[in-house]
């Protein structure tokens, strides 16, 4: 990646369960507060691009990219991007991507998902099709192919059950200072311990919710007229894949995938891991929190689990993480998630978080993944201030 | 668009009822061609972008970016794009998206659908996705959205029920030369015309089937080793969109998506209409010919009619169309028929069209739609001989 992408502008929805809004009142939601927030039009927008898992299968609709032709009678080249729950941080790439050409360009990101509406039953099964076939003729579900890696780890590292209830906590306690969240009540380390089971060893405190919510950034190629100090950039993306069965991968206690995408990151800028001030990860189950921080590299293996402790005693040697509330507790519309992440980095970087405003962030990591693993998708922010 | 892109080797599965092959077979076949076509190993692939319309509602799965680490144990970044029938289009097009930054790569583009396994009302159902809330709640289905259209157009300027019946026969006596067809049987007007309504006044042979099938090309912003004149380059491309439902569109005669599309290409470049030796646009029902021949600009509105039987008499003012058999006959495996349109017109430029090979074509369009036209996007392309 050879070029600054700056972040003109971000917009979130609430995160929930919004009984009243549809998939494209969300859209459009989404749209008109990053509009108002980049001070622009919808006709100032070059391109579009939509993440979005399965709108076809939750709201009988694809072609999302015709969306805003629809609402707003717009024709610009616009398209839908999918990789399960990675799908919005995929759509964001693909915006990057494209602003790496010459043409000088402005384009909208909007990651949606409508999931509420559905039995928690129909949805699981659905959810699966970003698992393999054979996970799926297995009878397996999410909750269960994180939980055979949460065994896995607990098993090789003697990762303590606490701590994973405590990346729950963690993520509950820093919601309460988002109002988009979807939960913004804190847990305690007890209460996820004795929480439903869903499959040994998480329960359902270990698990982010079926939410809906909507979220935009707009990207551009183009220098700012004016940088106060107070702008977000995009400096370096990547993404990797990986078999879609866990049966398929090198090993149930890493994923391969977050590997690759986090050395070619790194791999692209002088930035080290010690440099981010804070990570928006992929908090799908408590245990991905862990192998999170370890794939990405901020800790060695099978010292994921001690370092949330760190984390949640604000240990200065590493980062800050999901301060937004992350997937398990500001919640998780799998297309928006990815958005939502960048969107959230960047509102830190501009020092416009509100309460949960850090000090001063300098660096941010975005890390999305997508089924169990198989897709992963990072971006690396900095501020004005950082690139001066 | 400011660089050439070299297509490097292309490969078509069979396309039709493939009773035998799932979707990763096709997957598989279509990628094992194109990369024995250019001399490639699946290492040699940088990134891997996937057209595909509705693989999680016909098999249940999604994040197929993944099938490549499923299937050949690569991890690199690779994403589903998806825009209904335009989904392989919009694939090819973020591919040259992508190859338009300074990065040197190598990208493998794959579209694939898997459709015959469904009893057709089921995926008639699944289709009207693709169309817009009120469309599918009043019960429409695409023949009888296309059936409004082409009603239309004869209302308004006299278009000759005959010569939307010669565009089928046309596309079948084309597809007899062509191995890959899902038809190599020719058909008269009188059969058309004779054949079951669908809904007035398309039959059935004005209609595309129902097809499996995948295709697949690899793209490069790296210069040929050595150019021996029987070369294939995407020199521009555009892509554009339009409201979901016909009642939200200007006009019932024209595709406003086709018309921005072919306006924002040609603007790219050069070239003019009569430049153009052959199309392979985007004949999902008869009518559909008819209108692109003028939203591409061939022929003035209205006349889109008299020049399908201008083409078939080999008007030589006039490009060849669909001398694949084109989506009548070829068969439109929905998420594929992008990637074949420009796998057959790099095959064409290339020489290597077989028994339906033009004399010495130099220039080729492709031009694929999503939904009602809702999505449109389009390549032009040029042999080596073209660009000397």
């Amino acid at each position: 990646m050879n070029s600054r992408i700056h972040i003109k502008g971000t917009g979130i929805t609430k995160f929930g369960e919004l009984w009243d809004k549809s998939l494209a009142d969300l859209f459009y939601d989404a749209t008109e507060a990053a509009l108002a927030d980049a001070g622009l039009k919808i006709t100032d927008i070059d391109q579009i691009y939509v993440g979005n898992m399965f709108a076809g299968e939750t709201s009988s609709q694809s072609q999302l990219g015709s969306l805003p032709a629809s609402l707003y009678g717009v024709n610009v080249p616009s398209v839908r991007v999918e990789g399960a729950c990675a799908s919005g941080g995929l759509a964001v790439r693909q915006a990057v991507e494209a602003l790496q050409g010459s043409r000088p360009q402005t384009i909208l990101v909007v990651g949606v998902e409508k999931m509420a509406d559905f039995p928690s039953d129909v949805l699981s099964n659905l959810l699966m099709q970003a698992a393999s076939e054979e996970e799926r003729i297995a009878g397996a579900t999410f909750p269960a192919l994180y939980a055979l890696l949460a065994q896995a780890h607990m098993e090789k590292y003697g990762t303590d059950r606490k701590h994973l209830a405590l990346a729950s906590v963690m993520s509950h306690e820093n919601a309460c200072n988002n109002e988009h969240a979807q939960f913004q009540k804190q847990i305690t380390v007890e209460q996820v311990l004795e929480s439903m089971p869903t499959c040994e060893p998480l329960n359902l405190l270990d698990c982010a919710p079926i939410t809906d919510g909507a979220a935009a950034v707009i990207l551009s190629n183009r220098k700012p007229k004016k940088d106060d100090g107070k702008e977000a950039y995009i400096i370096a993306n990547s993404a990797a894949t990986d078999a879609l069965s866990l049966a398929d991968r090198k090993s149930l206690t890493e994923l391969e995938a977050t590997k690759k995408a986090s050395a070619a990151l790194f791999a692209q800028t002088e930035i080290s891991h010690s440099d981010i001030d804070f990570v928006e990860l992929h908090d799908c189950f408590s245990i991905a929190a862990i192998l999170a921080l370890e794939d990405i590299g901020f800790v060695k293996k099978g010292d994921g689990g001690k370092a949330i402790e760190r984390i949640y005693n604000n240990d200065p040697d590493l980062p800050a993480i999901n301060v937004s509330g992350g997937l398990k507790a500001c919640g998780h519309p799998a297309g928006a998630t990815g958005v939502k992440q960048v969107a959230e980095a960047a509102m830190q970087l501009r020092g416009r978080a509100g309460k949960r405003q850090l000090e001063n962030p300098r660096y941010a990591l975005t890390h999305n993944i997508g089924g169990s693993g198989a897709t992963c998708v990072m971006h690396l922010l900095a501020s004005s201030e950082a690139l001066k």
